[in-house]
């Protein structure tokens, strides 16, 4: 079996626990696209979601939710290209060590839409920290809000 | 009826909204003191609220969810101090108003705890924009999450 | 005279008073560009500008003092866009009451190198806040540092 | 020797050291104590610190400057408590190493006084990374701009 398909064996993975985990399945993300480079996570709207009555947008929280959660991904993947050739469970254990140190979030427009497309991306990777930029848009490609993140990867 | 009693009107009011608000149910916030100066929420763990199955953590997005709505509500608050006198309905009214322009979240300690604690402060109170801190701690009183943010309050 | 000369006569103004600022004289930044949708300012090397001796890299202070200052000039050219064809004084004016409100800071690379240029851009611009980005490379176009920052524009 | 003199003995160098580094004395900070729990720095308003002529207020890039530094003198001290016992030159070697991986600013209030004294303490202090702290007031105990940082320590 080659390396590179012992990434695939691990983004299988990572897509079925990504979706397993807890507050994940609260917000109702769904991994869109694993892509190394640009993956992307589709939340959508439902009442529950909802932090303002009168606008019926989206809670500030359901963003730096999906956001913060966008960028660990992000970062993940960047740690997963340096591991190819390493057994499918040793690169799937690094997944649980991603920890963010820090976040920042940008509410820009009100998060109003049907549904909304997280993705990101690593600013710099280092050996022990990575720090990622996170966007949020909604269906009509509106950009809702963007985040900056470093997280803990070693 | 005096003003003061007007602000108990609006404390009350905002009591329930906040409870009722979707996605803070969703959380299962619920308001321990609306005092002016040191408001606080409490913030129950849950199963569903994890985000790191193998520490059995909360996911960083309860927290950034949790300080993010105490930012605003401490926001709110400051403003109500400058409205005594008003009528209730007028002071409630700014409630949905403030929205959050930007957020720091730092994760200090995983969270981790059977409950928690969220307060908050003004750090600066402008005609405009209103400058908070917000703080997570867990029953044993050990700080979890810090919280800086930038509110649009008029 | 053409608003657009109008607003070619503020754009003078400000060229010049962007580098009388005494602080920026200390920094010895320069305006490369005042285009309104990208402008940029470079920064040269000296040995003042040294935050660390051993790897001879720019404090962190010179970095974070040139993207603050290049936000600040950015909401104010996206102010500008908004104000064509009004008196070049009362464009100009607004300059000065630019204020940042906050500001983030990623340090990704030593500042090292012969010279620096910031760039930024408005992601949102509101009627009484802006937010922008920024980034600062050297002159083989490695990234050393971005940052985002909210202004108050009115 | 004891292992209390020894630190004082590397207190004594950084003293020294954060003098001379070029650009804190481009700004002119100097030390007013460096008691491990409870630094501080002096910043004298000069000219030179200007960036807003009509408010003669201090740049905010100074302002920056003088927090990054101070976070990074907060998270150093952090260090060196666990350090005693080793060797004094080891111990200040330490000093370099320390780096921002990022800062939030909050700027609440002009920059407007005679001199300044920056603050700080440490919010975490892990093994690789610190969370630090600071805030600047003027000479009449206004507090002028608050900031947390993200260092690496390791």
């Amino acid at each position: 079996m080659s390396a590179r398909s012992d990434v695939d064996d691990v983004l299988s993975i990572i897509h079925e626990v990504v979706e397993k985990i807890p507050f994940n399945k609260v917000l109702g993300l769904s991994v869109e696209s694993l892509d190394l480079d640009r993956p992307s996570v589709k939340l959508g709207m439902r009442e529950e979601l909802i932090g303002n009555f009168i606008r019926g947008s989206l809670h500030g929280g359901v963003i730096s939710s999906t956001l913060d959660f966008m960028g660990g991904l992000v970062a993940f993947l960047g740690v997963l290209k340096t591991l190819e050739g390493q057994p499918a469970p040793v690169m799937a254990a690094r997944f649980a060590k991603i920890g963010t140190i820090d976040l920042r979030i940008d509410y820009l427009r009100p998060g109003i839409g049907r549904h909304f497309i997280a993705t990101g991306y690593v600013l710099r990777a280092g050996k022990k920290v990575a720090v990622t930029r996170m966007e949020l848009h909604n269906e009509q490609r509106e950009l809702i809000s963007v985040g900056t993140g470093a997280y803990m990867i070693a």
